[in-house]
């Protein structure tokens, strides 16, 4: 019934790939499918200014998309001189997602910059970067760790993303554009791996939903981060 | 136990006050407690670019605040030549919210420019922007079917938000500035007069929440919209 | 004559109410008939750089029109990015109106920062923006005498201003809308409560005009400043 | 008394220099003493939407100053990506102005965009702008007649400025920068060739000033403008 | 002595991998060493106004490198607002680069925008993304082929780019960071398969350099474009 | 066959008036033929932040067009609110083109900002603007040395550039407008005194050009510049 032929309850065939860039403290190349995004992850030794002096530290994403990863090409953000007010959404979700399994005490006062760039999107960029971005966070806290830079992981579970939504009346998890595109309604879920939740953000695309719909999504997205989480360890333990 | 004295499953003192604006097709200055909004349809017979032709009409909506609807000064935008993402965020759910409730066919191919202006900030002002604007859309449209510009009334529910949180381990209705800014997390819930979910935006602020917890929430925000619906209709009963 | 049905020399129905705003330190919704300006006062800690170590303080407005304030809507100034010329023009007036009768060395190194914000537009919002914006400085300072931050009251006069114009070959008071875009010529004054001259800014908007003619708009101009100087002083009375 | 030795009812020395630029269908460099401007005016087939259809002309400026026209630096607003408040001002000045002597049907559907160009600047940079920018109209206007694109003169009178002021107590003619940098009061006068009012701009600078001052100043601007005029004949005389 | 350990005259490994992106009509991510840019090329049908009607087309090029392609993170233009001078010289010299090979006649009235997206930084990405643009260019315009949207291949000759430079007195070929930034001179060299110049950038970076060193750096342009041409062919040829 | 009728290795006539700007440290009005720049030279006492206490100091440029300096009206940068790649490149060109003839550290921190502001545009602005920059910027050392700001002069050398060209099948020096918009090949040499390559850019605008004809370009260059460095000299010895 789904465009790809996945079961309702299965997600596109997933990568994560660390150590992508040669230079960021921490990267991730993160695929769902063919939706392909750059996760870097910079130390900044300065903090916003409202945080110097208090001894925490800040995560901040920028999320950008390569002018042809879509289907059809995008006028460039840089030339028409803003971001999109979907851009800044995305970005700000990003760091609210890392924020929330951060302990900025044990990062003392710097600053990690995540960069999020689409090389290619078909759906679901941001809770792919959302995805990579941790693998991202994670490698660039085990270079402050290494250089003694930090003393203990400020990481406190993991964090991971998936969007369901109503397709042709059914639950799906991790829309691909195809689908995203003629959803009914449509969800992204940013859970722990403890099961905790971080973000939900659920829209009523054509007719509002209901809370049994809801729930089904959520069920739905429980299973997709599941996986996301284990793929995320594997990825983690090879780079150690 | 909250800064203002409410029980947990109480809003504010919400007041909507239909016909603010003399110009405007339709206005409405709502009030939630401290927060005041004043929300006007301005009615437009062009449409955006990919609807010419299609038949169908667009509602859309700004957000803005005055510089010192806030506790403490806050930059204009038109100063500062951007505006935030935060107000892009508010500006896309607004317009999101209420397109959910319009059959766009019975428009016709015109545009209503819903303006959502903050004149005083104590808390959840992209909730009661929802509320009061769904007033001024209905009264923006009364007036299209009073000239005969339209057939029949294109708004086919009632649409309202509030905001619930977990403040203090207890979950509580619609939050003020106080207890707001200290939640453990919040979430805006968008509802209809009929019970169905518009949008959901859940976010821990500090740690990770439950489903248990999201539960209490959304039914919090069930009896809050309630409420609030009652309110829009009697505030239109009183025009027509 | 008058579409309003004014005598020449008339003012439209005046009022001041001070206080609208909860968390300003001074503010006033100032009504010129239809025209309805909220004026707010904030008191900034800091002064621009070249006022650092002189011991001056410093007085500033900013002036800005709802969206659906007007008769048709305007675009939004955040939106389009940038201040138009009109928009800066009236914001520096206010601004210099303010100085006028502000001691400066009295304030201390300080800045109120004035905002001018217009929820319906008529005609004369610069005028009326000047006659509210005085009451709410008044007040912002009244609150810092009361909190010991200043020793003495800073503000040597009062300060108001008023339109005057050539309408259908008569000098009128008080331009409203239907008048302001039909006249021949128009002029704003700025007048102090002891009668000395802040600011003319005069304009043909059609043909020139006579020194005759102008010595007729500034004779009812100081009639109806006298008369808002009087208002002014009645809705600071209250506060006190 | 005054820095410059001048009388105070003495005008700078005054040159003007028509068809300075090569290219444009009408130019004049202006020089009032140091403060010299390059005006042009470049004829343009299209008119703003406004006026579209409706047999009428436009006449519109802009205004700039070189950076290093000042006595220090001032910054290059292409550079800061934004005109100032007072550019605007100014140039919006400048345009109104010359469409107040300029008869807008007799031009036909086409608009002449005028370029203030500021190459030093010792004060009153505004009033020598449009002394500049009527003798670069007139020639356009010439040009245009010659080759037949219009039938007859649009221009109805001549229009020039001068700027007066309180220095020292007393008034003065046509302020250079050492004396408005200390002006008690400083006010903008354009007048016709026939003693018509075009626009006044009066400012108290420090603190306010009577009636009888301002009449003071107005006489000495019409004393000013008088001797502008015939400069201005006298440089069109010769380029006929 | 060079610090790559490289011949004088040697390219760093030089990789072409066509078809990298799935969606541009065209694509090729090139490799010089650290160094990786993709290339896409995407058809519009529309083209600049100067060309409607010409029966020519167009092609242009865009640059832009993500925030952590280089040794430290750099500012995101988008988020800054404004594309920098250097950007826009580099997409300004592919485009140009590329229209010199293109007969515009064959296109017809469409456009290429040949998007240059730097994912790693290690010097010479201009000079790579010349490279990989051809590439990307010929399979837009084979693929326009196929569908039968043009009649002939547009391109006359292959084009290519690299920068020597004057590294501790001796010429060397393709410069990588380490070089470039430490250069006495260098010089981006554009040439043809046929061996023409198309464009030549040589600065001085510390002194001026003569015009036989200048030939020695011409030499070595030659050589390395030579190559490249051969690899451009080789890439290609495994694509039809 | 020059539509000037000028031999192919015969300048313009070239003029350099120093001094013409009033407050500059140092200015010269440069000509070209009907290219005239005014060039200006300002002491800043601030360098860049990366410069900052290392003793060096620093030579920037920046480059406007008066709008109607150009054949037909060209939009004001400062109101388009960003300048073109086009001027950004030339404001870079002439900044490192001064600064390849400057001993920074005889000048110690302190910053001199050049301005190229083109009064009239007849092709070839950039090469005059170096021209004439080098005249200013050498009047600006000049008088900081006789204020004794500095110990020695900081420059090394001349510095000065034009444009040649293949014209019609030949190759011609100092390229004007109607060369310059027909040329097969245009490039800009700059060159020191001594005969020191300073900067290529070498263009071919229609197609390929080959080793021969470059070199004969640069032949002319050579002559060309040789005649403007004797006139850059002429005009300083009558400055001092």
């Amino acid at each position: 019934m789904r465009p790809s032929g996945r079961a309702t309850d299965q997600l596109r065939t997933v990568s994560l790939e660390p150590g992508f860039s040669k230079y960021a403290e921490g990267s991730c190349l993160v695929r769902f499918g063919d939706t392909h995004v750059l996760c870097t992850a910079s130390v900044d030794e300065t903090v916003p200014r409202f945080l110097k002096g208090t001894g925490l530290g800040w995560v901040t994403a920028e999320y950008g998309m390569l002018p042809r990863s879509t289907h059809s090409r995008t006028d460039r953000e840089a030339a028409k001189g803003r971001q999109s007010g979907r851009t800044q959404e995305i970005q700000r979700l990003v760091g609210r997602a890392l924020r929330a399994v951060t302990d900025r005490a044990a990062m003392g006062e710097k600053q990690i910059k995540v960069d999020c760039d689409v090389l290619q999107a078909d759906g679901g960029t941001r809770t792919a970067a959302i995805t990579g971005s941790y693998v991202a966070l994670h490698l660039a806290f085990q270079h402050l760790l290494e250089i003694g830079a930090i003393k203990r992981m400020p990481l406190t579970d993991a964090v991971a993303a998936v969007s369901c939504g109503l397709y042709q009346g059914t639950a799906v998890l991790d829309l691909d554009y195809a689908e995203d595109s003629n959803a009914q309604a449509d969800a992204n879920f940013v859970l722990t791996g403890n099961g905790g939740i971080v973000e939900i953000q659920g829209t009523a695309e054509e007719k509002p939903f209901s809370e049994a719909e809801f729930n089904a999504l959520l069920g739905l997205a429980r299973k997709g981060v599941d996986e996301l989480v284990a793929l995320q360890k594997a990825a983690l333990a090879v780079t150690t």
